[in-house]
């Protein structure tokens, strides 16, 4: 049997069960590819973590991934691209290595009229200040403030989506982050955490209509999409891809816990567990 | 210079900073013993990953401290303790091994009239179910309902200990757990969690005065006295006792978030940052 690179995983990398809305995304448009998913789940949240961890956690999970064959490494976890980009490109190179701040960012900058652009995010990625530095590499005169929301993860991952209660914490988070950019607010939202698009109801409701919500995962799978071409490496079968998953706490826990990110049940005999 | 035993630190062992807050018990009631923590920051939080992560998690933690040369190990983390410590003291036998969850069921026992007994813990102490076994041991006729609150640790952590939305979702947590018990409500609450004791003004608001709380920071502190007695290994020093620290994630983030848990400061110079 002939080796085709084509044929070889997108490999996939997030500190949990957060990414897997990105894979979501990437599957919807690239539903020919195979993907090879690796969670962090032992190790999980990235977001809290100092940068040297998060650094030497990606390396080892990055290290993993190139390990299974794969054609491209996807960071699928914001908190892991905003920090550890650059040292997995090197590491890997001349593996084609793609995050999610970039894609976002971008997108960003396209919705925003004002220039006005508030980030929410976790508290590694907001002190890394990686949305803040490539935003305004592409938009030199916008306004840029990033706060972390660190309880909207545990909401996410409680189900608590809706409501009294989530809705007064997403306002006590976003109203003061809103004033501080003075009269003329923010006309653009990044959701810089693959938890908060669960949360994007409430945190529209609270945002109101005059400002865009955007987050990483469609704009990042056309990025996949575009490299996948100008590298000759689409997978071209007519058949389905395949979805594998690497889990490094239970199998058990991440088919039952991922399901939901995915938007569709995850097969237990399609996870292996492994120790990084 | 002899090596006297009674001088050798005491190791306290949690998965973040919330042991602290029993560190903080045990130098208040034993202020001349030595103190080595580690805090297995880089990982934290343990409540929502599998007993078997854990039980590695907590022999690596365990073997750090005892390779330090510790003369007790106090498990001060409440999953830990429920999922791991009969591996630890399996272990490291004969050095007395402590853990959190038999000291708090004892509490609850001598508090509770009424044998109605509810426990608030992270998921995986709720699953492991050692609270449960330990108070029916003691006490074969109460009734015990063991809820996860894991949004708890995130208020904590966030410092948001107090207000509206605090009660809110302390509310959302135990009004259905007290409901539970029937028409006559349980007279205790065990907080199971080393981060609950930080948000106890508005757990006992929504409690009410006629439920009391438990937490076994002191009711640990206690225990540990005892063995130490028991086992002729006080320290007799009349000097104060030193604490010294271990953190898996950066020296500088343990001892910025941690003072909070302690109760004063934590020298910079006093912690060292390890690989587990």
């Amino acid at each position: 049997m002939s080796v085709n690179k084509c044929d070889q995983p997108i490999g996939v990398f997030d500190s949990g069960v957060g990414g897997l809305t990105v894979l979501r995304a990437l599957k919807d448009l690239l539903p020919h590819e195979n993907f090879l998913y690796l969670g962090d789940t032992a190790r999980v949240p990235y977001g809290t973590k100092s940068a040297e961890s998060v650094i030497k956690y990606a390396l080892q999970a990055g290290g993993a991934l190139v390990k299974e064959g794969i054609k491209m490494l996807v960071v699928a976890c914001n908190t892991a691209s905003a920090v550890s980009i650059d040292s997995l490109m090197t590491a890997y190179s001349p593996l084609p290595v793609v995050g999610v701040v970039k894609p976002g960012a971008e997108a960003a900058c396209l919705a925003s009229k004002n220039g006005k652009i508030a980030v929410i995010a976790t508290e590694s990625t907001v002190k890394g200040g990686a949305y803040q530095r490539t935003i305004c590499r592409m938009h030199s005169g916008a306004k840029i403030i990033a706060k972390a929301c660190p309880l909207f993860v545990g909401l996410a991952e409680e189900g608590w989506t809706e409501g009294e209660i989530v809705e007064a914490i997403v306002a006590r988070y976003l109203k003061p982050l809103f004033a501080e950019f003075g009269e003329e607010g923010p006309d653009t939202l990044v959701l810089g955490c693959t938890h908060f698009p669960v949360l994007h109801g409430a945190i529209a409701k609270v945002a109101g209509d005059k400002i865009t919500l955007v987050d990483s995962a469609e704009t990042t799978a056309n990025t996949v999409k575009r490299i996948l071409t100008e590298l000759s490496l689409p997978n071209n079968s007519d058949a389905a891809g395949r979805l594998s998953f690497l889990a490094t706490d239970s199998a058990e826990r991440f088919s039952a816990v991922g399901s939901a990110f995915l938007g569709g049940a995850i097969n237990l005999a399609d996870v292996r567990s492994i120790d990084l």
